[in-house]
């Protein structure tokens, strides 16, 4: 006779505990209830946002450094609302889990007109099905028990989001209990191809005069932060990273030489790149943004192009060969260098900052005086515009110390992104960087943070407006309402910000953040309308020249 | 030859003019910055929203007034942020025109990995088809002219939200000069089903005891508040309006009775519409919430439910029969009525209300004040929650008064949908009442209405969480941060807003926004945690007794 000492609702939250979920973020709602109180009586924290769509980018966050994130919404209303969070999370490969409360199934089954549907019953569903790696709709009892560990499964596997659909009468139903945690295994490569594709890539890069390697974000995401570093060390090449790459190797590492983004990228780092005779790819993607609007200039001929789930050098595939076979294969295959390649710290502070302390601060200044204030504690969470390309020049050393959505670009994303990263990197301060129109788009997350009791350190870039679009098309609709920023966290239940003007208010604020390591701190800092860094002037002039030349 | 004079950009823009549409609601991203110059640069107004939702429910709420609403974004990022808005315009019949900027047509011929692109280029056109009655990606500058047409035309027909994508390259390429205005014909019943199905109607209400009618929001939105009215003066009988129908006729008609939502009525209202022999519909749809969490007691085989495009007379059907064609032909047929039915105006407020200014506010006596506060210059937006079900009981009387998103129910609907509102009726005062935790949702739109010089007078009603849900299965999820909000106006570059714990404090809120009626006014209402309208708290018991009973 089956063990029938567990609920539906009871099974999911163990299973998603079992995963690593220690958080959930979700705004609650009628047809979600139910499951909320399983929630909130379990071993993990329930973290309401202001809105659906931050718990969504808060989940994406906490999801890139514990591994897997939850987000947990009503129907209709609620799960349509973080539709973008979770096509961002597809886009960059992020382990969420959506779970949405649903009408009951007699409702369903009888079409019933209940409140939150927009058209029929298939549509949440369909929607997701299109955004997810696997998305469920629980039907029954024992089904559900399996639906439920396919979908978390999927989620771990495949580093993509999932969806879980619960109608409010199958949180209390019973089903089995959960057994012992399972843990996917890693899809094993053809024996054949990998030694064939392994032979292939050592004769090519053996007989090339100068190799590089480039580490992308399923470095990280796929956890072969390791395996890569003993590949450099049997290497030699000099390697550089992607933007959202960003720390998926220690950047203190002797071989590491900065982030590559094609035109956009510091002329060191485009010239070893583009220069080597074979460039070996390792898990990273080649959009328009990591290649600085498509300037890189790499000939596919002398590339090994290695990802998650394939391997292609010069034109041609190997399927079936896994990037987790594939780096410790091509590591034992190649012979040991005789001498390793030696970078500079490519991103390190030079000298001493000496502010001056009258001068209005710049951008430029502010990001030197940033990367002496970062430390190996932080995690630097930064926000698309010039908040993103001005912290991706900065030396943030430590693997997994970076965070952005740096493909997909959702303006607005990085202030709930840091929320998830706080809680999931309790031990780390947490520094957000965000310009003022993205740091209007969500707000209201500032106050989750507040409640959160968490004490990050923000950094609201202040220039007046969308500016990183100013510099690709600029036009009145680039305007935005002027906030007094600082007095935001007050309203909100924490401590008037600091209002920095000058390179001396900048001092002042850090020293006071560094004094209080427990509290919160807002510093919004205030520039040039026209102000920004070097970098976005030149991909915002790519970008503009890709989308009207294309 | 033809005449090449228009771009398809300016096509666009001279089209929806055409059709009504004087400001646009958006926010500004690369691929659509072409295509927003010429926004800015014809004879609309382009209002910039915070993000992308905001636009959205803004849109919907100008669009309820102004007969069409547009709401402008860039591709990924920008359409799928506002996904929910549009689920909630279909699901409310409301005609808005989504319109989203996309990459070039070569990048999507080539599959190129673009930012804002999350799985591929058909995702997003997918996902709009589902949620839209058109969706439309222009790929040809002269079909694009056809494409355009086809959508705002299906917009203004059916009243439900359409979708356009553009791609960036498509902005300027030349094509024909837009003719005259064009407006979709309305479609014609079939003669003889309509003939056969009021000859039955008439005989049914002839032959009743007594009668009465139901209005619901497709007499708003088909523009059909004349012909109820004559009808009434034909027919006699008493009238309620649904909650979301609310306002469709003027409530100071001598016939009308009140709000009819299932067992939530005022009794009065429940006996005549559910004691009537036969209850003849009109354009009101029977969901969850418009029947009191079906709660409403009536008896098909009495009924004549008349919509838009049809007619259900007991149990059988009559397609092709359209309301604008139902209404003015079952008023010739039906005889004159000897005695019309007299109604006290059943929201009119009763008496002076005296304050006693030492006693705490309550939500009660706070409606009871807001009804005697109420003129026929006001519209008043509410927002789902106590503010919607308190607010539907006050005495609106002019036609489209009133504005609620009273079937889809998207807490954070209101504060956006009001500043529609206020851009569609410049000549009247908005109301916008809404609760705490509504309020956090989308509370930047708050900034683009003093943004936009507009003179609300914003009543937050604050019940410290989400007391809504509270009353239908409380928890810890439902408590929220507690925020200073009478101080985020200054925050956004308006005045401080007012703190109100007692009915003097609301007094003197109300002296003073009276007496500044081109400022916007910003009303806390600080009440018990336990405080709610009766109405809620029986509309609570009955959502939670369908959930779990379903």
């Amino acid at each position: 006779m089956p063990d029938r000492s567990f609920t539906v609702g009871g099974y999911l939250i163990e299973r998603l505990s079992q995963a690593g979920v220690k958080h959930i973020f979700g705004v609650p709602g009628d047809y979600v209830l139910d499951l909320m109180d399983f929630v909130v009586a379990g071993p993990m924290d329930f973290v309401g946002t202001c809105n659906e769509l931050n718990a969504g980018y808060a989940a994406d966050g906490y999801a890139r450094l514990n591994g897997i994130g939850t987000a947990m919404v009503t129907y209709g209303v609620g799960a349509l609302s973080l539709v973008n969070a979770v096509a961002g999370a597809y886009a960059e490969r992020v382990p969420l889990v959506v779970i949405s409360g649903a009408p009951h199934s007699a409702q369903r089954k009888a079409h019933l007109p209940m409140h939150h549907l927009a058209t029929d019953y298939r549509l949440q569903l369909d929607i997701f099905s299109r955004l997810t790696a696997c998305a469920v709709l629980l039907r029954e009892s024992d089904s559900a028990c399996d639906q439920i560990d396919r979908a978390i499964a999927t989620c771990l596997r495949e580093k993509r989001p999932v969806y879980i659909e619960v109608p409010v009468d199958m949180v209390n139903k019973t089903c089995r209990r959960p057994k012992e945690i399972f843990l996917p295994p890693k899809p094993a490569s053809d024996p054949e191809a990998l030694a064939e594709c392994v032979a292939e890539s050592v004769a090519l890069l053996s007989s090339a005069g100068s190799a590089a390697i480039l580490a992308g974000v399923e470095v990280h995401r796929f956890d072969l932060q390791e395996e890569v570093v003993a590949l450099l060390d049997v290497c030699g090449y000099p390697v550089a990273s992607t933007v959202n790459g960003k720390t998926a190797i220690p950047e203190e590492h002797p071989q590491f030489i900065g982030i590559y983004e094609g035109g956009v990228s510091r002329k060191e780092v485009r010239e070893i790149i583009e220069s080597a005779d074979c460039l070996l790819s390792l898990g990273a993607w080649f959009t328009d943004i990591a290649t600085g609007g498509f300037t890189a200039k790499i000939d596919e001929g002398r590339m090994i192009v290695a990802n998650s789930d394939r391997v292609k050098i010069k034109h041609h595939h190997y399927d079936r060969v896994y990037l987790h076979d594939f780096i410790p294969a091509l590591k034992k295959a190649l012979p040991q260098a005789g001498e390793l390649y030696q970078s500079a710290a490519p991103h390190q502070a030079q000298g001493p900052f000496v502010p001056d302390t009258q001068a209005p601060i710049t951008i430029d200044r502010f990001f030197q005086r940033l990367n002496h204030f970062l430390d190996d504690n932080m995690v630097l969470v930064a926000g698309t515009g010039d908040a993103m390309f001005g912290a991706a020049e900065l030396h943030t050393n430590k693997p997994e110390s970076f965070v952005a959505q740096a493909n997909y670009l959702s303006i607005g994303y990085s202030l709930p992104a840091g929320l998830g990263v706080a809680l999931a990197r309790p031990e780390k301060r947490t520094l957000i960087c965000i310009g003022d129109g993205a740091f209007q788009m969500t707000a209201q997350c500032l106050s989750t943070l507040i409640r959160s009791k968490r004490a990050p350190i923000i950094f609201l870039l202040n220039n007046d407006g969308y500016g990183i679009e100013r510099i690709i098309h600029d036009g009145p609709y680039n305007e935005i309402q002027r906030w007094r920023y600082h007095e935001l966290p007050a309203v909100f239940g924490g401590r008037t910000g600091w209002e920095v003007r000058t390179e001396g208010d900048l001092e002042s604020a850090l020293a006071d953040a560094q004094a209080k390591p427990d509290e919160l701190a807002f510093i919004e800092i205030i520039v040039d309308r026209k102000d920004c860094t070097t970098a976005v002037k030149r991909l915002g002039t790519a970008v503009r020249k890709q989308s009207t030349d294309a």
